[in-house]
């Protein structure tokens, strides 16, 4: 028998938030959004328990079948990072967008729109309203601007939490400026900020900083208890078994699932 | 804004038995099942409220994306069906099994195997036990014998409750011995007297039978309610985009998402 735990769902406000949402008018196709794959919304406790708020960039095709965001590549690499400040399941993830991004030139102008602002400002709100979020992190500059903007707005105004942000969690793309020793140098030294705010983590752990890459436990796998009932294992604890298939570079690009 | 219903999940024994359930030392790769897709438990009310009791076969490619049963082409027909009995909610639907199939002669002679009979059971215990189911409707020979094999079984005894077999939605098969219109007589057949034992429909209808094909109307859209958060329209009222890459014969088939 297989009896692994998974998320029973958003609870409360952030279950209207995952009911009413905007649509392929504010997250347009000639703006750059994928909305045909639909929303994903969160990972994680959406249900007002969370302690550390973290906040990304989009979802991409793996996070399309498993409907809940950082379940790629860069969402294991975001869980060895939470795990190591103790976090094994008292976070929520958002997005600073709702919808995937095929073409970020066009899409990331757009981060301050009336309509994906307002949204998502209603998830920090909800987030931040239980006074339990002990830190706020942010990956990549699309989430750190959309945490300022936040903090700027009405609804943020008067927000007294810890922020830090931290490089987006494929920062080093091949052949790119940012080489994975910059990635984990930059997310060392956010851990440590981290760690010094956190009082109240799921686990005491003593902080263990990065080495020059990751190794196999600081990429574990996306907890069941993050993903919807039945997802498997290998969904979990796998990356790259969901793949654009062509043509990829398009609002309307189809999904290849793999099973490894 | 979007602000369709979704499905807010399984509650009570419902979500224990997405959470405890057979894995692939029960559905074995060998046995012709498909269990690297996961299970998949369910469409519609999993929280007692059910009146109608629909049984189907076994999951296929699209609802290993919408993670619940008969969401395909085979769904869309069964939720016609379910339609003009009035019900356009108050229903549960489960399979005879609960993963996929991959081939068929070597699976179905497990439909009564100890692991997959008991775990089929309890759901049907948990589905009749608050009381409410005013019938139930197996589609296919698999679906039936297994209904079969419920009342037949302690857990069973004495369950009182109208039943009544249908053909399998997609029992029409290209270049097969039975066609659309041998179908739909015969689901004509099955509506009428269902329609006779049905005291507390969703909607009270006169029932209009089948004529020699479906019509549009007969295919209606999968409620967004059925679904989980954040699946789009195009993914309940069209059939197909889901489809197996190859190759499709095995255990381990990929699967092909096309946005229409």
């Amino acid at each position: 028998m297989i009896t692994d735990p998974f998320d029973t769902g958003p609870t409360g406000v952030f279950r209207t938030l995952c009911r009413i949402y905007p649509d392929d008018t504010v997250f347009r196709g000639a703006d750059g959004f994928r909305s045909l794959w639909g929303p994903i919304f969160y990972r994680g406790r959406a249900n007002g328990t969370a302690r550390l708020l973290v906040i990304g960039q989009d979802p991409a095709q793996t996070e399309a079948f498993t409907r809940r965001i950082l379940s790629g590549q860069a969402g294991r690499r975001v869980q060895g990072f939470v795990e190591k400040l103790g976090f094994t399941k008292s976070y929520l993830m958002v997005n600073a967008f709702l919808y995937g991004i095929y073409h970020q030139g066009m899409a990331l102008p757009h981060l301050n729109d009336p309509g994906i602002q307002a949204y998502r400002d209603r998830w920090l709100r909800a987030a931040l309203a239980p006074g339990r979020i002990e830190a706020v992190v942010t990956f990549g500059t699309p989430a750190f601007h959309a945490w300022q903007a936040f903090t700027q707005s009405p609804e943020g105004a008067g927000v007294d939490v810890f922020q830090q942000r931290a490089l987006h969690p494929t920062a080093d793309k091949e052949g790119g400026p940012i080489t994975r020793q910059d990635l984990l140098d930059n997310w060392n030294v956010a851990l440590g900020r981290l760690h010094a705010q956190i009082r109240d983590p799921d686990e005491q752990r003593p902080l263990v900083p990065y080495g020059d890459d990751f190794t196999r436990a600081e990429l574990p796998e996306i907890p069941s208890r993050d993903l919807p009932m039945g997802l498997q294992p290998w969904m979990r604890s796998t990356d790259f078994w969901a793949t654009l298939a062509s043509p990829p570079g398009t609002e309307r690009a189809n999904i290849s699932v793999e099973v490894p």
